[in-house]
């Protein structure tokens, strides 16, 4: 495997429906390990099983995170819940060893199929996100070592931030609600419809620049991948519309070179919460 | 129970984390039940089985669509896969007998906790849809008895669809990618948030207002309910941005009296094909 993302999100088959995968601390994230990276590698599992069905790519992947994963084994399982001609349905689950028993560390239900088959009509109002060239914007792997070692997943990936966004990497967020730029995985590995699942998950949360540091656990990701994108640079966007309730959702947009969106996704992640409050939620 | 919607969703625990229901007829739409109306009978299974727990309210739910459920007997099962202190995560799926074995209808991952404990800022920047007033609106439930007979659900609520988005009622879709309109169930029932997991599947699809009749099947769909809505009316907008490469997605939103946004949901779908198609998908 000549990238460094398909051994970080590679499986190794152990009995039917059961896979082995490493988890890689290269994709570490503050105290645990990147949501949609951890999605890749449950989604290279399922596709690891349903190739075989000639469904090998995901339309749709609902994930709920239920503990913190940590660097090193772990198991990918699925099951399939319906297979049909068209496309396949599955719960597939990632679990690790920890102090003797195994743990759940998230479920996902989700339906793959052929994006080579899906045509037809294009009938899309949405515009891609508008964005300064490349040079202009902010290289986010130039973060500080400081920073980098608290957040080495930076180094995974060539984002370029648009510094209309990029505010809150100088302590002085904008209050705007989204978060834009360009990405490409490090060393220029293509992305796949697999790894379009890592791609909606690497923006900074928005409310960085909606002047709320501090983490904000996701409850729930859906991702949908629309096709496969075309060579080139990806133009990814994130935004929250409704910050409310102790909630926030956000929405991911990925458009390809062709001007294609190629995926999209929705999480809901509880309101970052200051360190001196109990709060509700977890 | 006084409301037809109560006795429409009852669950009838059978065992733990098993419940008896009945799939009401009154809720057919084309040939076979709306899902809306199925996930709250399976939120009301999980609602019943978390109560015990504190967390009788659903934060997000994720349903897949496996096969068509029908009127009549059905089985609801909830496992726990994660009980936490602010809410508890499960898998339900809701289950009937068909020529003597069990088949799945749905399986579902959600979370659930007490809304009335989540608090906190809003900063919503999305808007409530406009509507003409009430009285100016079309009322689905005035649709010609030929199409009551193919769609009974119409029957259930009291939907008044902005006349700018129901030119489709008169074979002549505008072209538009929304749809909206005031909402209540039809005996008045407040909607809690359980009954919100109905509200977001109850308009009709927006590739009618496309000009794309017929059946669009769901692959998935996922609400968040963000609070317990306020008594009134509801206003309800369907929205699709991205129809391409044979699928759509579909966001809606719910909106209460007190003008907050009280529930969010996207579903991905099949495009509509025509009867002459073959086509690909299922």
């Amino acid at each position: 495997m000549a990238y460094e993302y398909d051994r970080a999100i590679a499986v190794q088959r152990r009995a039917e429906g059961e896979y082995d995968v490493d988890l890689d601390a290269g994709w570490i994230v503050g105290g645990g390990l990147n949501g949609g990276y951890l999605l890749a590698v449950i989604g290279n599992g399922i596709r690891a099983e349903l190739d075989r069905a000639g469904h090998p790519d995901p339309y749709t992947i609902s994930a709920y995170y239920l503990s913190p994963s940590r660097p090193g084994p772990g198991i990918v399982r699925v099951r399939v819940l319906r297979g049909g001609r068209g496309s396949s349905t599955v719960t597939a689950t990632l679990s690790q060893v920890q102090d003797g028993a195994e743990v759940e560390r998230i479920s996902t239900l989700a339906t793959y199929g052929d994006l080579a088959r899906m045509s037809g009509d294009v009938r899309t109002i949405a515009k891609p996100p508008v964005l300064p060239p490349v040079e202009e914007c902010l290289l986010t792997s130039d973060a500080s070592p400081e920073m980098k070692r608290f957040v080495p997943m930076l180094d995974r990936f060539a984002m370029r931030l648009d510094p209309a966004c990029g505010a809150w990497t100088a302590g002085e967020p904008s209050g705007n609600n989204f978060l834009q730029g360009w990405f490409a995985l490090v060393d220029g590995r293509p992305i796949d419809p697999v790894a379009l699942l890592t791609v909606v998950d690497t923006l900074p949360p928005t409310t960085f620049e909606m002047g709320m540091p501090g983490w904000a656990p996701t409850l729930e990701l859906t991702a949908h991948v629309r096709c496969t994108p075309a060579p080139g640079l990806l133009r990814i966007r994130h935004e929250t519309r409704n910050f409310a309730g102790g909630f926030f959702e956000e929405d991911c947009e990925v458009w390809d070179s062709a001007d294609r969106l190629v995926a999209q996704s929705r999480q809901l992640a509880l309101a970052p919460r200051p360190l001196e409050s109990a709060g509700s939620g977890e």
